[in-house]
């Protein structure tokens, strides 16, 4: 396939390139060959993960291009908090429009650049192509001591479910009318990657959560093959959020789905919650038991009064991308096949 | 931002994943959780690639769903080859378009797994999300022995300039009426893979070529700050493509600049020309002198009566979608602001 070269595609690039930490550690050669070399640390595993941001998918016209750069990276360093992994480096797959200007790929970069030099990541590589509406693909490669990276798999019942910071903001960020603290969160996630490597050893099991913390939960209980039961009273919400949900028919919705939070919830073992707990302090991070680990399958939100709060999801998003997964019948049939090929 | 689910997104999914081969060296932890763990082969460089196809850029309707997933892998391993690395796993990140079905996704899954398979490589992880229109992001991480990639830079005047396979049928290839010969080098790329690592401590640089020989030996020229001379009567053109193009005006055109060959181009010593040759019989991969190595910038045409070739673009294209790279000028300054931050 072939089209004309738009003029002024290199200075597209240039533009882009400009504004990315391009070097760090480990990093012997970066943009501008065939491929990038990285020298992985010595004795640990890699973390790898892919997610995409696409105009008028995952961000409109409130996203800044600064907004939509930072966020692009983010939640792929949310990805890597969430197994404990300290990132190392990021490959950008940009897609670009037609009529496209230079400043505003200059601003997707600016975003993506100053949350890749907040988390000490280096842009190794990339590439830009066209495609229909703006898209930014990111590949985040981190690494984690041998054997130790958190997963979705090891709870256990009677372990506690700890969840950080505060959830619900990020989606009350996008209701017409937001107060900007919330509009904040829903643009410009912060991942808890000092979090993640300070429950190294003490959570049984990690997620992100970007689709909103029951659902998220949920993802977890399957993968370790138990239930949960979260305590609605616990839920940690900010001032920000109860103000904006006060008197609403189901001031808990946003919190418990609306995604995009962005936070860890994790499982810890009874006996290590109070370690937890310290390390969440000496990271800086709120952390906050809301629930526990059950024998029963699902998750239950319980309220105060020992009744079943019903979840709802107010909306369905896929801003936090779906993992290429398999469900179990279907993996075994695939192990089968590929056991014999 | 948020959107209805739509019906059947976790079924795209799996009609995706089930035809890919999701273990492999070094995969600890495959699809399924928050990220990829992998375990890098000691002593080993990592060499990493991103690549994006996309729909009604890169591929339309003369490619078949199979034909869209083979090559979305292949141009990244390609990379690897002229990098002389060996590919381990691939990330994939896909969107799609509203309305697409199960069946064309399995279809791309079943040509990427195909290409996968071929090449021993795992698909370690991925996303879906949607899209505009249908697009397939891969990122390929390989290794190489430490210090020993091969890179655009390292040729020297005198070197010899090699090509591996045959030129220009690519290009042939997206003509109407063209044999299916030729259109097959279009939509099923043969990555070098075993000729690439054949070539670690032989070639002085190396290059895949993605945009034409011309273009891409100039890219190579600019790194290393040398130039070159290609000899036309010198040019491995296929039995195809001297039927296809003879009695044409230029009809080494498609050979010098239509690119889409995914062979490599490479210098090499000449004291090591006669090992590079072997190597390449040993490999089972044409390997063909071209041209030399000039101290002389910029890469020129030799007609067998001792004059220039005018090279013509017939069409630029985006296939081989345009690497991150800066321009020196632009690098030295990004340096020197890095180094101040």
């Amino acid at each position: 396939m072939r089209r004309r070269r738009p003029a002024g595609e290199f200075e597209l690039i240039d533009a882009f390139t400009r504004a990315l930490p391009l070097r760090g550690e480990g990093v012997v050669l970066g943009p501008g060959d065939d491929a990038a070399i990285l020298r992985p640390p010595p004795g640990e595993e890699l973390v790898a993960t892919v997610d995409a941001v696409e105009e008028g998918v995952h961000f409109d016209g409130r996203f800044r291009p600064e907004d939509v750069g930072w966020k692009a990276l983010a939640v792929n360093l949310s990805d890597l908090a969430a197994m404990g992994a300290r990132p190392l480096w990021a490959l950008v797959a940009l897609g670009v429009p037609a009529g496209t200007t230079s400043a505003r790929l200059a601003g997707v970069a600016r975003g993506l650049g100053a949350c890749a030099r907040r988390f000490g990541i280096a842009v190794a590589g990339g590439n830009v192509t066209r495609a229909p509406g703006l898209s930014v693909t990111v590949t985040v490669v981190g690494s984690a001591p041998r054997g130790r990276a958190l997963r979705r798999e090891g709870a256990r019942p009677g372990d506690a479910v700890l969840v950080s910071g505060t959830l619900g903001e990020a989606a009350l960020g996008l209701e017409p009318g937001a107060p900007s603290s919330l509009a904040r969160r829903q643009r410009r996630p912060a991942p808890r990657l000092a979090l993640g490597r300070a429950l190294l050893g003490l959570a049984s099991a990690a997620i992100d959560v970007s689709d909103g913390l029951v659902q998220d939960l949920g993802h977890l209980c399957a993968a370790s093959r138990v239930g949960a039961s979260v305590r609605l009273a616990e839920l940690p919400l900010s001032p920000a959020y109860r103000r904006r949900t006060a008197g609403r028919e189901d001031p808990w919705q946003a919190a418990l789905s609306g995604g995009e939070d962005y936070e860890l919830c994790v499982t810890v073992p009874a006996a290590k919650v109070p370690a937890a707990l310290r390390a969440a302090r000496a990271a800086g991070v709120p952390l906050a038991v809301v629930g526990t680990v059950t024998r029963a399958r699902g998750v239950q939100v319980a309220r105060p009064d020992g009744g079943h709060h019903p979840v709802t999801r107010g909306h369905d998003h896929l801003a936090a991308v779906r993992k290429l997964a398999r469900r179990p019948a279907r993996r075994r049939r695939a192990q089968r096949a590929l056991k014999g090929s």
